[in-house]
Order: C-alpha cells, then sequence, then structure tokens
C-alpha cells in the first residue's frame, strides 16, 4: 500500500485520479461541513465546481428537495438558502434533502477526482473512520488537500499528515514518500492542538476575521463523527463502514 | 516584508510573477549545477522550457561559444554535451561558455517565473549569500520549489525553510504565512543533516539508483559557493552582491 499527498488540487489533472483511492480533505470548511450535512441526514451532497452549475443543477434534476450551500470567500452566495458553516447544516434542516454544494477549494477539488474508483471526504471530525475504512480497501490512496486558491494550507496538510499515521499506526507496511514524511512532520509539530494550528493558520485568521470563530473550535473537534462521505454517480452519501 | 513558499511551480501562472522578487530552488540538481557552473565562470546559463527549443537556440545566436546542458529524467539527453551533474560543469569545461540548460523542473520553474523584477537561484550551496541579498532588496519574496513532475519534493521544501529561516534571523518583522510555518518546521526536522535528508527523499533515493552518489554529496555542502545567480533578459548571470 503506497500513500500520495497533494498539497494543491491543482498539481494533477482529472485523468490522474481514474481507478485511483483517492481523500478529499478540505477542513476550513467544506469537508467538516459535508460530514456533518450526512451525519444530519442530509440525503446527499452534490459537489460543483462552479457556481453557475449549482444553480443549474438545482432547478428541479432532485425533485425540489434541494437546497443550494457554499461560499466564495468565506461568505454565503447571494441566492442561495445555506453558506458554508458546517452549524448551519441543522439536522431540521437539511434531513432528507440533497444539498448542491459549491465552495472555493473544496467541491472543485472534489469534482477534479471525480473518475477516483473510490473518492471519499475526510475532516478531522471522521478521520478514524475514514482511516479505517482505507485500510480496509487496501489500494494505494492519494490524499488531496483542497488548499487556498491552488496554494497550500496549513490545516489541510496536518490533516492529511494525522490521516496517514492513523493509517500507518493500522498497516505498518504502508510505502512512505516525500510528501507522506513531509505531512507526518508537521502533524507531529501542530497536530496535538487542533484549535491552536487552526486559529494561527491562513483561512482560520480570515474565517475569524468575518466571525467564523464557532466554526474554527467546531471543526477543530477530532473523531466526533462516524460518516464516511463517498462519492459515486456525481453525488456524495453516507457510507456504511465494512 | 512578505514571504511566501509555492511548493510547485504549477500552483502559479507565469503573470503571477509580474513586478515580483523570485527565487527558484531546485537542489536536486538544477539550481545546485547553476550555482557551480558560474562559480567555474561560465557566462551565462540560457534556461529553456523545453529540449526543442534548447536544440534551437544553441545553433548560432550565441555564436558558437554555447554548450548544451541538462537532462530529462536524471540522464543526459542525446546530443547534449553535459548532463545535470554539477561535478561535470568544471572550470575547464563550462569557463566563458553560454550554456543552454534543459531540465525537468528546475528550467520550467525559471522559465515560469521569468517575468520576475528580480529572479535568482538558491541551493544549499549558496543559500546565506542569497538570504542577505533578499534582505537588501527589501522587497516580498516568493520562493519556488521546483518539486518532481509538479509533485511535492522534500529537499526542495527544507531549502526553501533554511532560507526562510535565514531571512528572519536578518530581519525578523518577516511576515508568514501557512506555507513558510511548514517550510520551517521542515527544516527543523530536517535540516540539520542535508545529507542524510537527500539520501532519505524521493529523488535523492532515484539519484543514487541511477549511479548519482556523488552529486547528493556535493549538493547537500552549506555555503560553499559565494555566486548570486541572477536571471535577466533570458540569460542567468553572477550577480555581485552590493
Amino acid at each position: 500500500m503506497k500513500l500520495n499527498i497533494l498539497f494543491s488540487p491543482i498539481v494533477a489533472d482529472e485523468l490522474y485520479f481514474t481507478g485511483k483511492t483517492t481523500v478529499v480533505i478540505d477542513v476550513l470548511r467544506a469537508s467538516s461541513t459535508i460530514v456533518t450535512a450526512l451525519k444530519n441526514d442530509a440525503k446527499e451532497i452534490v459537489p460543483v465546481a462552479t457556481i453557475e452549475f449549482a444553480v443549474k443543477v438545482s432547478g428541479g434534476m432532485f425533485g425540489g428537495q434541494t437546497l443550494l450551500g457554499g461560499e466564495r470567500n468565506t461568505k454565503k452566495i447571494e441566492g442561495f438558502a445555506l453558506g458554508n458553516s458546517p452549524l448551519e447544516y441543522e439536522e431540521k434542516i437539511v434531513s432528507g434533502k440533497s444539498i448542491v454544494f459549491y465552495t472555493t477549494n473544496g467541491t472543485k477539488a472534489l469534482v477534479k477526482a471525480k473518475f477516483s474508483e473510490n473518492l471519499l471526504v475526510c475532516s478531522f471530525l471522521n478521520l478514524s473512520i475514514v482511516a479505517k475504512h482505507l485500510v480496509s480497501l487496501n489500494n494505494n490512496v492519494e490524499i488531496i488537500c483542497a488548499g487556498r486558491n491552488n496554494f497550500f494550507s496549513l490545516e489541510d496538510t496536518v490533516c492529511a499528515g494525522k490521516l496517514a499515521a492513523e493509517i500507518i499506526s493500522l498497516e505498518p507496511e504502508v510505502e512512505l514518500n516525500d510528501s507522506v514524511a513531509a505531512a507526518l512532520a508537521l502533524n507531529e509539530k501542530y497536530g496535538n492542538d487542533l484549535l491552536a494550528m487552526l486559529k494561527q493558520s491562513d483561512h482560520g485568521k480570515l474565517l475569524a476575521e468575518n466571525g467564523f470563530e464557532e466554526d474554527i473550535n467546531y471543526c477543530s473537534q477530532l473523531n466526533v463523527v462516524n460518516v464516511i462521505p463517498y462519492y459515486f454517480n456525481g453525488v456524495i452519501k453516507t457510507m456504511k463502514p465494512e
């Protein structure tokens, strides 16, 4: 089993992922929001790569039971029902709904990896259960850090390092490379106080400036949700672990 | 003064660099080779982004005093006088010559950043003198890690972290971001034994397999060459520090 971590979705093209097992991480906040929406019984998340496409697909193909969610530059998009704060995705709002979801980084990374054979979503909230499932698949794993506008983000990398460490603890024969060595080292340095790390990160600072401190607290929680979001045929649903 | 590190040249486009101060790092081996060639009195290095262009420009526009150098996948290119081993660039071979230079990662990164106002080349060999010069410029600095085929490379990142640490030691008011925090942490973990780090890196292992152990030893030396390679109008020459 080999692990590889991409620190930006732009470093590979769509076909790179064909047939692979891929995990997308966007701690602040898309992957934390997807995990939360599914925990709160959303029927499915439909990740889209453009706002135009979000508006188009929300028009009826999901039978009226859709909500538009997401953000551009941390802010809710005009006309959308929901932003990208996981705390908005309460059960009474999302239960049973299809959520068409656009975000600046996370959903683009998901759409880019759409040809993967297995495509999962990971955050700190559901890290251990994703690690266990990945080990059970016994494939090579590509971890994509959604980053910020193609640039590096610390929180996604620390999460990737923690996921890698958990996989290695379950399957010590994993082959490492430069990217995994780096992410493991960053998890060693920053992974023991996730809240402090998120607060000092570029994206954490921006969210705090825009009034989303509660999201940072929420997203810093480790292994509090037993949900594996699984992308198949254009939608993300909850997978029951084996 | 702000620092930013790009872990792959692909995360930004050519125009991103317009007017900026940029440093390109490709420890194994393009930037180490450029530094060495200039130390050994090469007149200039002409970095090119394709082999076809290397062959085309070497035909006469530099008056017959040209050498073709470089590699594809670590190996010397058929018909080229020199590979990408810094040890080949001896004074008796390169003195006074224009070297048209193509490599898989490093020269592509240089060509990508060609619109920079200041464009320098850094390796472990010449790290301190580059740091001093950058501080004297008093601009924001973009550091590009050449990486490997758009992917992350540990040795370029550790070198970027060491360069950042040196800049910060000279100019403590530097504004950091996620990318710099990560590179500093990796320099803390791996930067005290550069030879061991290079040997365990993906690229170091590949070079060793292909018989280039001596290059790894050579490139692991810190601050042994007082040369600032400076790109201007398509060629890299030695700059005299102020």
